[in-house]
């Protein structure tokens, strides 16, 4: 496995991989991996593939404060991980390579940022975009690997590289989750042992309203109200929204009919967590 | 030479020419070729080398009361001067192959653009950072060619370029002029015969803002106010700006020391014409 800290040595690394006939294929990171990250790296790999992953925690898709300074960075574990996965390349660059002196370019995805994470996190999308649209052109790869516990972030690079005429497939993997439903994230360390337990709310809240949707429930604020009691009621928290969107648009849907997505965003002791489940 | 009107087939005919070892460059235009043009084309003719054509009046660059609708689109002439060039393919999507339904994206590139045509063109930069951003994932060229004549465009894209990445070399090419030093625009067509013999005060001023340098002048504000006088003792006219800057960073110098950039936007008429120079 080689490890790339500049943009230079990764690109040669890809180069070769490209000389030697392989597709590249890259799972992109903020690092603090786990097994959410690594059934992305699964994913990708393949015989003949090379497979990429990008560690790198992109202090433009962050807030003031938000969790930049703290957010996790267990460097040799997350090596070690990406090591056991058969990953070929590690591009771990640093924000001095990522945004020298002078950048000034960012990358603005309108509409689907509207509603969700959007109004809570302003910004936040526009780094995302930014930050993927040069590591696709840094990497070049075939296909591209993203959580769907991220929903909203996968469906702004898909429109994102299907707008640029960026030549890659965007692969939204399955959410990972533990025993007790809590989906997987970086951030689950911030979690006191009474915050944890409290945390299985929003997996619980999404399992009760795909119920009542399957139940013939098609008013969604009926539901939205159900997911709120639930959540609220097992314990102190700030709910930044719990929505039911067009897993398309992500428009609000008032009226169930089609497929629609649940969506959560609530903060515990100060952790900000989400989750979301699609109903077909 | 090939004519490409949608995204596959332009990507198809690269293709080509890359497993037959040619090396891609790209001129993008908006069609209505002039000289100038040409003398980007010749810039990127060279024996085993690839050459194509952008032509694509981009509306999203164009302003609300704008010129879009009646800027010339001389399609046939077009291809015609194309083909006595040597260019091997013409790219001409449709509005719709570029902004298919649904599209939400756009390119900004920061502090370039606030100043000189901006404030005058709001959206415009964006518009040009955004489908050159598309012309160059669908192209995919190792060089792209630009006009001196646009020089706040240039610098963008090459900005642009640099801060996502794109592993493409931006080259600029020195102005082209009528013999009475107009710069050659697109745009020169819509002059009455009056307004064409006034439009040289553009470049007379550009040379006398020149010449006041080159004999010592550093106030920025003295040879500014001779530039304004020259352009409106020729004829009624409205002044966008008149202006000295860094031709790095395009912001205004007042007290000029190193090399600079003048630069003029003027309507004549109704018709806008821009033009600079870099004096070293």
């Amino acid at each position: 496995m080689e490890v790339a800290r500049t943009i230079e040595d990764a690109r040669l690394a890809v180069r070769r991989a490209r000389q030697a006939g392989r597709s590249v294929h890259l799972v992109p990171t903020m690092g603090a991996l786990h097994e959410g990250h690594m059934s992305l790296i699964r994913a990708a790999r393949a015989p003949g593939r090379f497979v990429a992953v990008s560690i790198f925690v992109n202090p433009t898709q962050f807030g003031p404060g938000e969790d930049l300074e703290k957010y996790p960075r267990p460097v040799e574990a997350d090596l070690a991980l990406c090591r056991s996965a058969g990953v070929d390349l590690v591009f771990m660059p640093s924000p001095e390579q990522m945004y020298p002196e002078g950048f000034a370019t960012s990358v603005h995805v309108a509409g689907l940022t509207d509603g969700l994470c959007g109004p809570h996190r302003p910004g936040h999308f526009d780094g995302v975009a930014t930050v993927v649209t040069k590591l696709f052109n840094i990497i070049q790869p075939d296909t591209a690997y993203f959580g769907q516990k991220d929903a909203q972030q996968a469906a702004v690079i898909r429109r994102m590289t299907e707008d640029l005429n960026l030549p890659i497939e965007i692969v939204v993997c399955p959410t990972v989750r533990e025993r007790d439903g809590l989906a997987l994230s970086s951030r689950n360390v911030y979690l006191s042992p009474g915050a944890r337990r409290q945390a299985v709310c929003l997996s619980e809240a999404l399992r009760l309203g795909e119920r009542m949707i399957r139940a013939g429930q098609t008013d969604s604020a009926k539901v939205i109200e159900a997911m709120r009691t639930h959540i609220t009621s097992a314990g102190p928290c700030s709910i930044d929204y719990v929505e039911i969107v067009d897993p398309r648009t992500l428009r609000p849907v008032s009226r169930l009919a089609g497929p629609c997505m649940l969506a959560v965003a609530v903060r515990i002791e100060g952790t900000r967590l989400i989750d979301n489940v699609v109903v077909e």
